[in-house]
């Protein structure tokens, strides 16, 4: 059996916005020399995402608008969390609406994808540093 | 290690609807002799899920309500997504509440399942040819 | 390739609650002697969520009325799954938005964390004998 562990590291400059990280993701794949496997691709923070979806501006604008209904930002103090000093408890709970990781199949050395399917850092409490983990196990 | 990796094919009837494909699953379990190891079930198209739940219609009509409510087909241009020519900027929302994938614990040779766990095919956009995979690695 | 499968049993007696279990989940890893892998835990019940996020209580009481909001548990007649005699229809929506799983990485043989990720067990219908799975496969 073969492995790879990398990290990817962001910065995300807004609040809440999606990095697209597929070519990253296929790099370790071809670098790992692994062609039969599963890659598990993992946001490290908790305020963040690993999800796959399409690489369109409007749907992204779309998930924003959305995750903001289901758990919203504003008022701050409507979360118990935030009484700890914190405002992103709203963060948490986008999460998990999107996710915190992907697993997906390497077949013949390759991301074993459907014709539209994409890997995203979803991020919901920018202006920080986190990573992204990615490790691949098979032969 | 041995792998295996096989697709299935549906083009379901309706808008949105759930398969039961457990029996799909079990079968490759079994064709491919792994003993111990992971299984991954994915949709390979953005506006489908693959999750385990119950077997109830029930149930279902519960989801397909819920999703429904917490992120509507209607009206088509409440979504940037639908203004590409689309109308399916729900189904890649509801996707996300029910998950992409599932992976499975194979234990001598089986689905490692608790009583009522059950593998369903979720489709938010249907009518449309597509795929699913399952790929096991272990031993 | 080496595997190991281990159970964890709760009755937790509140109808919604969060259990914190990333010490198990250690001692397993540890047990194991694996190096490096995939850890796959995930709920073997269809009214459970296994999910990595905070161990703050501030934020599991946030999560809690959240769920509580996006799919109530009353009333029960609004749910077609409560007409087989169930009242635990909320408690299979709840656990979708939760997730079933999670698969971590194993490297260096340890869970391969961000600096704030717990698992938790999230209980969305209890006082009842439910299980959790964790398997490892790796070398």
């Amino acid at each position: 059996m073969k492995s790879i562990t990398e990290y990817l590291t962001f910065k995300v400059p807004k609040r809440m916005d999606f990095v697209h990280i597929t070519p990253d993701v296929e790099r370790i794949v071809k670098k790992s020399g692994i062609q039969e496997g599963l890659c598990l691709v993992n946001a490290m923070h908790i305020t963040a995402s690993v999800f796959i979806n399409d690489d369109e501006q409007g749907l992204h604008a779309d998930y924003e608008k959305w995750l903001e209904k289901l758990a919203p930002h504003e008022p701050i103090k409507q979360y118990r969390h935030n009484a700890t000093g914190e405002d992103n408890a709203d963060a948490h709970l986008k999460r998990q609406v999107m996710g915190r990781e992907v697993t997906v199949a390497v077949t013949e050395g390759r991301l074993d994808f459907g014709p539209w399917e994409q890997i995203f850092y979803g991020e919901f409490d920018g202006r920080r540093r986190k990573r992204v983990l990615i490790k691949i196990i098979g032969e």
